[in-house]
Formats: structure tokens, sequence, C-alpha cells
């Protein structure tokens, strides 16, 4: 019988810049808590908060641009800066939210700029610079810590304005499965997560049967190009 | 701490039409051991075989239209000619995918007609046509036979090319917050039921905080008009 259980990690601390996420994790979970079935996914803000991947306002001077767009849509010109700043272009502008194109190439609301969570109400949170790399780094610092590789996901709870999956040619057929897997267990763990908890990590176990010991694609799979896209 | 816990119901018969699916999910369960805590995630597809939403092939006259269409994509005009009578309209047609508005106002892959899983070679499943009303039917008959009401969930792995929740304005934010709920535990079921295996069901624990005695508003809290949607 297929069964899947989530479970918060309790005992995780406050992110501190500089901190070592994986050993705070083995930490909180027991170093022999950890397998290489295991799915330890770990909300973005802890991986970025770890990285220094924050930005305190109060260093942020708006360009005229960023005004006039905090202007007509009601926001924190500083804020607005930042998330331009974070985006290579922005697609649209409506009713208070700034649909842009990230740096990494992800699509997502306000460039994936955080104000909630952030360390102090003059800090804002941005997504990891390289979400890819921070997850084989947590990995392979997992696995040197305890002798095991759990799948380390780091997942955002933004509502990308499309799914991937399905829709995809027959030729993509297994970046869909890996895709629309990697989805569903973020998803799964947004359902654990209370979003304001100290709760950042949740270790999902019962999914070894898509797991293997190489790393996968990484989100950039999750990229692919206008042409490719049904509703581009 | 918080948890979640997914299991596929072993026990589960092949459905046939006008089976008692609530009877079946309660035998396959044992009747003491269903709650108003846990969710009974269905697949779509037990629903409408147990509600005879089913077309033999040999019966379907395709249209020109259907002719046509199935020419143009490789397809079985029969099947495209049942897609076409589950269709309010055709928004594209490409690459052998239908992308329709259903007569729900679903906008899926192929209408949701499925030549998979089907009894036989020559039958297509349709969705439910009104998987609310069967949702709270199955919901009423678990109540009757447990005293119990769990809540029922029933979902497709569709790709919807959209995803609700984050992107609506404030005034829907419950809206959007139950949208989210729903769509991370139809994700995280569809990681437990492997594609193609006898478990329709899946009973999810650790739900309970989102859950209540009164039905909700059901899938058509999915729909929203497309003036309302960003990306329509």
């Amino acid at each position: 019988m297929a069964s899947l259980l989530a479970r918060g990690l309790a005992g995780m601390p406050e992110v501190r810049a500089g901190d070592d996420l994986a050993a705070l994790i083995v930490r909180a979970r027991g170093p022999d808590q950890l397998c290489d079935t295991h799915v330890v996914a770990i909300a973005h803000k802890a991986v970025s908060k770890a990285e220094g991947a924050v930005v305190a306002l109060s260093t942020v001077t708006p360009s005229s641009r960023a005004q006039e767009l905090a202007r007509e849509h009601d926001k924190d010109p500083r804020v607005v800066q930042v998330v331009l700043e974070q985006s290579t272009h922005v697609l649209r502008a409506e009713r208070g939210v700034l649909i842009c194109r990230t740096r990494h190439g992800f699509v997502c609301a306000n460039a994936g700029v955080d104000t909630s969570n952030a360390p102090s109400s003059d800090t804002v949170v941005l997504l990891p610079p390289d979400p890819d790399g921070s997850a084989r780094r947590i990995r392979a610092r997992l696995r040197e810590l305890t002798g095991h590789a759990p799948a380390v996901l780091i997942s955002d709870s933004f509502g990308r304005p499309w799914r991937h999956g399905q829709l995809d040619a027959a030729g993509l057929q297994l970046r869909a499965t890996w895709l629309a897997v990697v989805d569903a267990a973020a998803a799964c763990t947004e359902l654990v997560r209370a979003k304001d908890s100290r709760e950042p990590v949740v270790v999902i176990e019962g999914l070894e049967r898509y797991l293997g010991d190489a790393d996968g694609p990484g989100a950039a799979a999750l990229l692919r190009a206008p042409a490719e896209d049904l509703f581009g």
C-alpha cells in the first residue's frame, strides 16, 4: 500500500546569515534520522537568510521608475526598486502585483521579493541567487555530516501562473514527470508548514521511487522557452 | 509538530456502473476507521465509472469537424467527437492536444476525456457531470453508513494551465487559501497513487484545521471569470 508521510521538523532555530543550514537540520532531526529515501524540503526563505540574500530597505535608493510604479500601485518605492533589481522584465503590473521574470528566469509576483517573515520590518528577503546550487551544496553537506544524502527540495509557495507537466510534448515526458513530482511535493510541504511557523523544514517519507543518488536537473528544468509554452 | 499522512486505500475492487462508492470505501477501510478529520480523495475516474459516465466508441459517429481535427492532430475521430460533445469551446489545438473549456467551465486537455484506464479499450471515461454534487452525495452516504463525515475530494491530475491562489485580489483571500489547500491535497494524492494502480482512493490525515462540518464551495470556486484572470 502506497503512503506518504510529511512532518515538520521541530526545533529549528531562527536562521541567520552565515548559518550552516545542513548542520541545523541534522541537529534538529538527530544524526541517525535522515536517510537516502527522504526528501528534505526547505522553505526558500531559510536558505535566503542563511545565504544573506536579504536587503535592508534603509540602504535602497528608488529610481524614478520605481517611484512611478510605487505610486501607481500603492507600494513602497524601495521595495519596488529591489523588485526591479531582481527582474529582467516586468511582464505585467496590475492591482498591486508586479509579475516579473527574475534573473533566474522564473516568472512570479514581485520577483519573489518577500516583505513578510523578514528578519526585521525594514528588511526584505530575496529568492536565493542560485537555488539549484544551494540545494546541491546542502545535500553534499548532509552527506558529509550523516553519510546519507536525502533529496533536497527548496520550495517557494509563489503561485506560478502556469503549471508544467502534462502538456509537454512526448519527448519531454521524463522531465514532465519529474516536475510534477517536485511540484506536488512542494505543495504537500505547504500543507504541513503553517505560513508563519518556525518550521522551515519538512521531511517527506514515501517518495523513494522517485529518488536517485545523482542530483536531479534542478529548478532550471522549470524554465522553458516561451515558444514551448502553449500559454506563453 | 505539524504532519500529514496520506495512504492509498487497499482492497478497492474495480468500480462498475451503479456501484455504491461510499459503501465500497467503507468496506475497504473498515467502518470504524473513518472520521470527520479525514479527507477521502477519490480519483475522478472511479466516480465517473460508478456513475456510468463512460462512452463506448462503437456508438459514436464523428462529425465532419471531429474528422477534420482528428486528421490534423492524428487522433481517433470518435474520441475527438466525444471531446467536442464535452466542450463548450476548443481554445487551442496544438501538437495533438485539444485545450477545451468543458461544459462545467474547466479548461483542460481533451475536455478531460480519458482513453486510459477505461473499462475496455473501446471505451473512454468522461469527467463526472457534476463533481461537486457527486462529492456531496458520497459524503452524505459516508455519514449515513458510519456516522462520520470526512471531507470528500474528487480529483483529476489534469494539468490546469494556470494556478489560482496567491494572485487573487485581497477580497478573495479566503477562497484562495481554500483552493490552494484543495490543490495541494490533490497533488499529494497523486504522489501516493501510482497512475495505473487499483488504489483510486487515498485517505489523508492531518488536514483537520482546514475542515468543517459544512460542505465547501466545491470545484465551482475554481472557475473564475476571464476578466479576473491576469493570464486570461
